[in-house]
């Protein structure tokens, strides 16, 4: 039985975890935050192109399966992510990824990649982001609320996109607070484990939250949060789950996404629907204003939205070019006469 | 660089094309084409389990990218699929698929596949399912008006589920005839080239449309259509593509599998928008009539439901286990501690 070798077009470049690790030490990782984080801005300038529509998901009692799809009108992308935080205790991930670019002239995909690395840089990446917009100049702390998964790719962005060089971490289980502070030995960054969220915040600049249970949730109170502040509020991204208070919405300045996917699943969920929001795109365009002034409290009400995949894809795309750093897999059917897909598979027998 | 061995968590088996065809192969097509047509209809008789959506559609000046997720609460599916009419010219496929199931109850993959192949053979059992409870009994002949990609797939079905022996083509390219005429040689069906779509619907019971231009066309008009015949109506799959003249759709009973998708995409998208139709799971479960009598005109206004893609995974997935049909792709990272994905990348580097 030998099937002919699959045409050129039927092969679809393929990185896998490994391979994805491979490229980013080939990179280094903080080159790579940054790269990613310059990615994103650009696809935030051309916001107003791109198809949106909040993510299609599919809701269980254990978690949610969601697919996230947009095109700039040349390329279509999408992501499968799933959130279930009752994974961990099984010794599973809570956020699993994987996602795919295809040329939309052709319909044809032209990348298949695991995400879940690939989203924590691209979350990381954009919280970055919103930080050099939104963040106090000169910030040179950042307190880390809840040290998950997420923790150590937060760090990095900070420092190599915006220059901190201490961080303060805080968790409700000390032994993610220990495997965060052993894993960022040796980056650069001095690193303070705390033993509470107040000691941790102390003296920071920035505040990030990134705690994942499915309920609400009070990480800040608003007594705790002074003025002049950044605060990257990226944990939980699903109906009945947020972080802040909502003393601290009152006062703080907000930014989002996208919106309609934010009011659902973002902080401002607690918040009237016309609660008032900017939209980062606007900020990063130079059509809204960012940080005001010293004294002001900024929000990033992060949710996680499609462009920011579709950047992280098209990265992975032009970085993985002329490496190793991916296999060809046949995952389309290509005959070479197109109506002959049968005959394809009756020659595949011979 | 010695990135340690991903477990067998973040392994999800891949079956490519060439293994999709070794699989059809080893299984023998018309057996696959017959157990396939079996768990379309037993997840038919369970239709109302499952989580229901009109695909997500990106549309193009050129085509069409969709996603076609669905669930019975355990299992969650989606499919990925182009369609684009004048990939054709360019030597490429109209439609191209791929599809993944996963389990709800931890958000993890199971199973990646091809599906170019698959979809072409799940289109052929549903029709060939949806013909067993309404074609006229003791059918022999088929005609089929389009000899596309899909052709040889739809034969076989008829010829493996209803038992049909004759085929009569009918193309308004004949090339695409003589490739269908020559694929189904030694395939036990007694197959005929018709040089009018007039000619090969005579004496026919059932009549099978498959053309894919992206248009309003006409295959089939009233006076061709006599008493008693089933019309198995499968082109195009998208809002102004239809192919046959309302006329036709006034005398016949039609039958369909989600009203609210082939409203908006099906044949009867001409008609007003209470035009009866009988949904064919209500038929399959008995609800509901199929062919009452025997001068009846049947209509099976096929566009393809996220269902049916859902166990046509479900059917590779059993049928691959403990077979060399497939390769093992790290798709999914999974760090001995979910926390430390950051770890699980350090690591990697040593």
């Amino acid at each position: 039985m030998t099937a002919p070798a699959p045409s050129e077009k039927a092969l679809v470049p393929f990185v896998s975890v490994e391979n994805m690790m491979r490229l980013v030490h080939h990179i280094g990782i903080e080159r790579v935050l940054t790269e990613l984080t310059d990615v994103i801005e650009a696809d935030f300038r051309r916001w107003e192109l791109f198809d949106k529509t909040p993510r299609v998901a599919s809701h269980s009692r254990e978690g949610v399966i969601e697919l996230m799809p947009t095109s700039d009108g040349e390329i279509y992308s999408f992501k499968y992510v799933n959130g279930h935080p009752k994974n961990m205790a099984e010794g599973l991930q809570t956020v699993t990824a994987f996602g795919l670019l295809a040329d939309v002239s052709t319909g044809y995909p032209v990348l298949l990649t695991e995400m879940t690395l690939l989203t924590a840089l691209r979350t990381a990446a954009t919280s970055a982001m919103a930080a050099r917009h939104l963040a106090p100049k000169g910030a040179t702390t950042m307190a880390m609320i809840g040290n998950g998964a997420q923790a150590e790719f937060q760090a990095l962005a900070m420092k190599a996109v915006l220059g901190i060089t201490h961080v303060r971490l805080f968790d409700i289980d000390p032994k993610a607070t220990e495997k965060t502070r052993r894993n960022l030995e040796g980056s650069g960054l001095t690193v303070m484990a705390c033993e509470t969220s107040q000691a941790a915040i102390e003296g920071a600049q920035i505040i990030t939250t990134c705690t994942a249970d499915k309920q609400y949730a009070t990480i800040l109170t608003d007594n705790m949060v002074g003025a002049g502040v950044h605060i990257n509020a990226i944990g939980g991204d699903c109906p009945g789950k947020t972080e802040l208070h909502r003393d601290i919405l009152s006062r703080a300045e907000t930014f989002v996404e996208y919106p309609p996917q934010t009011r659902i699943e973002g902080e401002i969920q607690q918040m009237a629907p016309d609660y008032p929001v900017t939209e980062l795109w606007q900020v990063v365009t130079g059509q809204a204003a960012g940080r005001r002034d010293e004294k002001q409290i900024t929000l990033f009400d992060s949710v996680g939205f499609a462009i920011e995949d579709f950047s992280a894809l098209r990265y992975v795309r032009d970085r993985v070019r002329g490496t190793a750093f991916f296999q060809s897999v046949d995952l389309i059917a290509d005959p070479d006469d197109p109506r002959d897909l049968f005959g394809m598979l009756q020659r595949a027998k011979d």
